[in-house]
């Protein structure tokens, strides 16, 4: 299946700079693209990434590249051409087994969406031609109530590896706790490690 | 399948005290108990509640009590019976679905977990004699281990339903934005709702 992976070349994981410096920043950033388009490759998915700015040499994707610099809303909503999964660049734990429930709709014409944490959608399967995406906000139930207005069955897919996007340092603990590639690896390369304080798993660097 | 549900009846919830006082949180860890006994109980579970006190004259959880004072791990392993199940009481979110395919184990003498956000075990299905639970600290990758040195194949659940316990303030959004039981009442009774703030949800309280 079609599915695009929005990533941002620009200023990607913003939320982690309190963490990672700007070069950091985008070597993490790329080691969870790494990650996702091995991921959904091997659930089955032909990945195009669908990326604000030109990629940097050094990042090959092994992957169609679409530039789109407008914002995610309206560049998802032109990608998406038949049958097209949306699967976000952050997702450092998703597994091909997660991608696979996904992906494998029963029936022709629903929407399938895997909820991030606080709301969003990290994953949207759109086998509806009428169906259009809205990332803004709480974006779950948005998707959920548009698939009910144009009579397009929901599916919402219970996944735990595809909820966690890598947005602030509070979601670090769970790339190094879950995590089997790249952006795993790269953090604990830099020093990373997972420390529990008073019941809590945190991140703590050398 | 024998179910546990561990339940703190002396001071539930304590995390949440920023935001709810001492007689709202036993109210809210009531109404959460509530709806994992019901998910546990369609997804053909037969719970039992472990609770470290008497549960309140008025809280009819309509499952056995069995009164153990001790901490997680020690009560819990005195609980374990046979095939036993355990299930958190403050799974919000739990769906029957998400408990089947934790309880629905291809062979006997295995160990399933789901695990909880910031490395917990949320559930564990624990279907070898010989297996010890330890709630202590990143359980989840404890009772992988455990399960590896018994020899027990071990199974790890992918649910974001089970993966959310409602620990600190952070977790209500979830509870508002995917509930569909007594606790999200209770909190949209309490006056709570979902905001977006710069991209993230939090709740405010009218």
């Amino acid at each position: 299946m079609r599915t695009l992976v929005p990533f941002d070349a620009r200023d990607p994981n913003s939320r982690l700079s309190p963490v990672l410096d700007g070069t950091e920043r985008h070597d993490f950033a790329n080691a969870m693209l790494g990650d996702v388009l091995a991921a959904v490759r091997e659930a089955g998915g032909d990945p195009h990434v669908l990326s604000t700015a030109e990629l940097p040499a050094e990042v090959d994707t092994a992957a169609p590249v679409i530039i789109d610099s407008r914002p995610l809303t309206p560049a998802v909503s032109a990608g998406i051409e038949g049958d097209t999964a949306v699967v976000m660049s952050d997702l450092a734990l998703a597994t091909p087994s997660g991608l696979r429930r996904a992906m494998r709709t029963p029936e022709s014409g629903d929407v399938a969406a895997a909820p991030g944490l606080g709301g969003g959608t990290n994953v949207l399967v759109v086998r509806h031609p009428e169906f259009e995406p809205d990332y803004h906000g709480t974006s779950f139930d948005d998707h959920r109530q548009a698939a009910r207005s144009i009579g397009a069955p929901f599916r919402p897919i219970d996944s735990f590896r595809l909820a966690v996007d890598v947005d602030g340092p509070s979601d670090l603990p769970e790339v190094l706790l879950h995590g089997t590639g790249r952006a795993a690896d790269w953090l604990a390369d830099a020093g990373f490690a997972v420390v529990v304080d008073e019941g809590r798993a945190m991140v703590v660097r050398d």
